[in-house]
C-alpha cells in the first residue's frame, strides 16, 4: 500500500498535538498562522539529516524521526528557549506507509512530550532526508547567546561526552551487549536538554549545544565572545558504558572522542563563579565543571595540571573535500 | 577550489541584506532571535525543491536558487503576508564554489528585492535539494485563508496560466525562439505576486497559489470552504507565447495545461461582487475573472456556455505510486 502526497501530509499531521492556543492555522493552508506571545522573542533553528551522512544506513525509521526533531530541540535548549512549533520537510524515495508510520512514531513521541505542534510540512520524492525547523520563545533579552562568555566564567557541560562518538565507531559490530545498546541509544536518540536550557536563562552567560564536538563548539563560544579557554581533560564526564567499552577498544586515548566527536547534543555553557550556587541539576542531567574562560585567545587542554594535546579536531561535514 | 561547511554558511550569509530591525541575531548562533512586530501574526511556509523532481537536470544553479525562494514567497502572497525572513537548508553532492555562487546570486536577487533577510541555514552533503522556509507578517485577522470563499464570490486569477506547463513539455527541444525563452523563464523564475497579495488583504475572501494546477488548487479552496465552483474555460488568461507555441504543438486541447499543469505560481482568489471595484491591478500583473463560487459542491467547467470535460487532473507528486 502506498500513499499520495496529500495522504502523507494528513498522516503526518494527525499524530501531532493540535491544542496549542498560539496556533491559529496549522497544516492545510498555504502557510501556518501563528501568534508569538507578548513579551517573547521568536527563536528559529533549522537542521537537515541526510541518509548515509547524518545517520548510518542501519538507522531505524523510528530513530530517524526521533533524531531529526531532537537535534533541533537541542538548538532551542542552547538558546534557553521553550519549544513551540515544528515544520518538517521529508524527502522519501517512495511512499512506504510502514516506514512513514515508524518515522512518525519516533518524531511525535518527542514532539508530543515537549508539547511541540507540527504546523507545516512538505513531502517530496527523492533521496531520503529530513529537514526540521523549530520555533520557540524566550523572554526579551534572556536568550543564551554564544557571544556572552566573560573572562573568569566557569565552563560546564551537561551529561556525558563521547558516547555518540564511540557508538559510531562500534557500528557494524554485534550490538547485543548492554553497554553497546546504551551507547547506540545515545547516538540515535539524543536527549534535548530543554529543562536545563530554561534553568540557565537567568544564570548562565553563554551557551551552545555540542553537535560538532566539544573543542569545535567551545571554540565557537570563544571566538564569538573574544576570549579563550582552558579545559581540564581529567574532569570530562564519561559514562560507565563509555569507560567499559573504551578499555576493550583499540583507541589509545580515552579523551579524543569526548573532546572532538560530534552528535552528543549536550550543552556547553559558561557561568560566573558568583552564580554557580544558582545552578539546579535537572533530573538525569548531571552538570560538570570542565574548565575556565580566560583572556588569552585559543583553547588549551590540561591533564593532571600538564599540557595535553588532543589528537583530533572538530567535525566538519565538508572538511575532506577541502583542497 | 572547494569550501568547508562553515565557509559555505558564511558565503550564503554575506550576500543577504542585514539591516532588518526585527532581526536581533541572524546567522551564527544555535538559532536566530527575532521580533514579530506588535499587532502582527506570523505566517510560516516551507517548501523543498529536489533535483530531477521539481526542477529538470538542465536547470541552472541561478534558477534553482531563484525558484527555491520564489515558490515560498508565492505562499506568502497567497496568505496576504509581507515577507520578512528566510531560512535555507541546502544539500549538495559536493562543495562547488562556482555552483554555489550562482545559486546565491539567484536566491539573493529575489530575497534582496523583497527585503527578505536570510536568518539561518544548514548545508549538508548529499543529493541536491533546497528547502526554504519563509516567515512573513499579516495584521491580526487579515490573512487570506482557503476556507473563506462564499457562494456568489467571483473567482479571479493573476497573470496567465499554462506557461510553466507548456515550457516543461518543450524541454529538450531547441530553446532559441523568443517564445520558448519566455515560457522557460515562466517555469524557472516564477514571479511571486506579493503586491497583489497585500492589496487583497482587505478585499478578497479566499486565496491560494496555483502550484498544483488550477483545478486542484481551486478544489482545495472549495473543499475548505464547503462550496463548489464553475470555471469559464474561455475566460482563462493565456499568454501570447503560450498561444503561439500551442498552435504548433501536437496538444489537441489548449485548456488542459492552463487547467491542470502546476508550477505557474499565480494566485487564485475569490471576491464578493461588491468588492470588485476595490481590486487594483499591480504592475505587470493582470487580474482575470474566470468563474463563480456556487453552493453545489464540486468543480464544473463550461466553454461557450456548454459543459467542458478537461482531460487531466491536478498534479500529485506521489500519484503514480498509488496502488
Amino acid at each position: 500500500m502506498a500513499y499520495s502526497e496529500f495522504e502523507l501530509i494528513r498522516l503526518l499531521s494527525q499524530e501531532s498535538i493540535k491544542n496549542r492556543p498560539d496556533v491559529m492555522l496549522g497544516i492545510g493552508d498555504d502557510a501556518a498562522l501563528l501568534n508569538v506571545p507578548a513579551g517573547m522573542q521568536l527563536v528559529v533553528s533549522m537542521d537537515t539529516l541526510v541518509h548515509g551522512v547524518h545517520f548510518p544506513e542501519s538507522t531505524t525509521p523510528y530513530n530517524i524521526g526521533f533524531k531529526s526533531l531532537a537535534v533541533n530541540l537541542s538548538d532551542m535548549a542552547a538558546m534557553g528557549a521553550e519549544p513551540a512549533w515544528a515544520t518538517l520537510s521529508l524527502t522519501l524515495p517512495e511512499a512506504d506507509s510502514d516506514w512513514l508510520q515508524e518515522f512518525c512514531r519516533g518524531f511525535f513521541s518527542l514532539a508530543n512530550h515537549f508539547e511541540v505542534q507540527l504546523i507545516g510540512g512538505d513531502t517530496t520524492r527523492g533521496p531520503l532526508s529530513a529537514t526540521v525547523q523549530m520555533h520557540g520563545f524566550v523572554p526579551e533579552g534572556q536568550a543564551l547567546r554564544r557571544d556572552a562568555a566573560r573572562v573568569g566564567d566557569l565552563i560546564y557541560v551537561t551529561g556525558t561526552l563521547g558516547d555518540a562518538g564511540i557508538a559510531l565507531s562500534l557500528l557494524g559490530q554485534e550490538q547485543n551487549e548492554i553497554d553497546h545498546c546504551y551507547l547506540l541509544e545515545r547516538l540515535e536518540r539524543p536527549s534535548p536538554r530543554i529543562a536545563t536550557g530554561l534553568m540557565l536563562r537567568s544564570v548562565a552567560h553563554a551557551a551552545i549545544d555540542i553537535s560538532d564536538g566539544l573543542l569545535a563548539d567551545l571554540q565557537h563560544i570563544c571566538q564569538a565572545s573574544g576570549v579563550g579557554a582552558t579545559i581540564n581533560v581529567d574532569a570530562l564526564p564519561l559514562s560507565t558504558a563509555y569507560k567499559s567499552v573504551m578499555v576493550l577498544s583499540d583507541l589509545d586515548d580515552p579523551f579524543s572522542l569526548p573532546l572532538s566527536a560530534g552528535d552528543d547534543y549536550e550543552l556547553c555553557f559558561t557561568v560566573s563563579p558568583d552564580n554557580v550556587s544558582k545552578l539546579h541539576q535537572q533530573e538525569n542531567t548531571a552538570l560538570t565543571c570542565i574548565g575556565t574562560i580566560e583572556h588569552e585567545a585559543g583553547l588549551r587542554c590540561v591533564f593532571k595540571d600538564k599540557e595535553f594535546l588532543p589528537s583530533v579536531k572538530g567535525y566538519d561535514h565538508f572538511s575532506e573535500l577541502n583542497t
